[in-house]
């Protein structure tokens, strides 16, 4: 069962989802979305492919892999099933297993950047991070959630987050649901704030990083780490292990899906722009890591420099 | 006889003000906006309220004034007026006077700074400074419409400029009604195009100016500026005499408008966050010289420190 998030907050509607070619479906629509929870969505679609669909196992993991090419979740989650069923081992305990890891990085991700959360101080998000998009506790929002929940009273600046909102749709909503304070702005106006001195930190998620800690998150994301050097204000990336990519090293090398047009020359339903106008839609764009102040990680937060080390010390996770 | 801009591109509906209570409310709501178009709409306003309604021209100036506070054009058409209006003289052709002015300036405008849009030039602009907001020729497009009618075939990139679009719904419905190639993005994605070496130079309006040249425009401004630099791309500033305020310095002497929540929380009637999810809505930004490579004015394309001296050479326009 997932929950529809292109409907919120305007309602909360649950969908069951029985098939392999219905989550694959879903996590093209964006019915599932953030790159941990597609991860997990398609962990549980190779268990589907293989117990309900019947269908072999490289067929299931092409399906599954051909809905969207940036977040380095999706391909984690599918090759972890995809090695169980190849060993003949229980590909529902393996889907389990990894969303249980998934659960505990980001509850770790909350420990770990948590302390850099003070009293009241004052975050600005991108996009969504929270537990929407990664199962429990959120990347992003985990750090502010872990604060809000020792008595830190944080304050965080929302972004809209065009084209799909997932900002006001979805991180206010949560915001709001959890009684942590928050403004919604539009995108334009997080440097208005950040050059005034109203933001302490930036926490935004990830979909892709690399080696060097270069790395692909929701359109948006470069301009607000220019923007944050640019006024002093530190900028953190959180990700559990799952989002980083081994095999790359330049943020270039992360291939960017571009969307349709459709969603920046509509609003459900309601034109935005002239019919006839053409329209460029990237989803995400790629930050160089010398913006980057840490990655908060499930085991502590990170300079840039320290990934390439860590990540050999970690448990391969290869798609 | 107005356009009344809020229902572009939908619908192409002309009003017709008669008074000047009437006139005020219509800049106010948006029915009139672009800096230059309200200074002009403000100065026939004045003529309404002296010849229909009655007024006197301290109270007719005062309700004028207090319609948005950042326009510096919108000051300078109400003087224009009063000025006329206390020495006697025909209230109408002061009016006139000052839209013919306008006209003229923005067509100078355009043959100033069309030298710097090059062959199959990429333009980034923001929100809009084309006809709609400026009576003729526009500010920041009138430079592309030149060299477009040179057959320089340049390309811009329309920025949605949310809350209120007035990039897609506006700047957009120009270029497409004129035929000049352009395309529309999301306010996140000019980072990413700028970063990818797809953008030329950049160029937009500007509400006010300073002496120093620091300058307020539509929120999201700044960000803009401060991702040309970082990618090495010059950033213009387009305006007639009238946006410049000889008065101020420093650009945070400038009060920046904060308008309604709704304008952020809904569009079209449609709710875009949560109900009870609070909102900050600041309608400009403002921009520091530094950023600025050259204000494009009717008189050339000045250096941010070249500005103070010419201002003093100018016939003084003082609100």
């Amino acid at each position: 069962m997932v929950l529809d998030q292109r409907q919120l907050p305007g309602a909360t509607v649950h969908r069951t989802l029985g098939h392999l070619p219905e989550v694959a479906e879903a996590i093209r629509t964006l019915t599932v979305r953030g790159a941990p929870t597609i991860g997990v969505a398609a962990a549980y679609g190779m268990v589907l492919g293989q117990r309900v669909d019947g269908l072999g196992v490289d067929e299931a993991a092409r399906l599954l892999r051909e809905t969207r090419p940036t977040a380095h979740d999706l391909f984690v989650g599918i090759a972890e099933v995809e090695r169980a069923w190849r060993e003949g081992k229980d590909t529902l305990a393996a889907a389990a297993a990894y969303e249980r890891r998934l659960v505990e990085e980001c509850h770790a991700i909350g420990e770990a950047g948590a302390p850099l959360v003070g009293q009241g101080a004052r975050v600005l998000t991108h996009c969504n991070a929270g537990a929407l998009a990664t199962v429990a506790w959120g990347t992003a929002l985990a750090p502010i959630r872990v604060a809000f929940r020792s008595g830190r009273d944080p304050f965080v600046w929302v972004d809209e987050t065009r084209p799909l909102l997932q900002g006001s749709r979805l991180t206010a909503w949560e915001l709001r649901e959890e009684g942590i304070r928050h403004a919604v702005i539009a995108d334009n106006a997080a440097g208005y704030f950040l050059g005034r001195g109203e933001v302490d930190l930036v926490i935004v998620g990830a979909d892709r990083i690399t080696r060097s800690g270069d790395f692909a998150n929701k359109v948006g994301t470069y301009e607000k780490a220019v923007l944050a050097r640019e006024n002093g204000v530190p900028f953190y990336v959180a990700a559990p292990w799952s989002t980083f990519d081994a095999s790359l090293t330049r943020g270039d090398e992360i291939p960017v899906e571009e969307r349709s047009g459709d969603e920046v020359r509509n609003f459900a339903g309601i034109a935005t722009a002239p019919e006839g106008s053409p329209v460029r839609n990237p989803a995400f764009d790629l930050t160089p890591h010398r913006f980057v102040r840490g990655f908060i990680t499930p085991d502590g937060v990170l300079a840039p420099e320290e990934i390439e080390e860590r990540l050999k010390a970690q448990r391969p996770l290869h798609p």
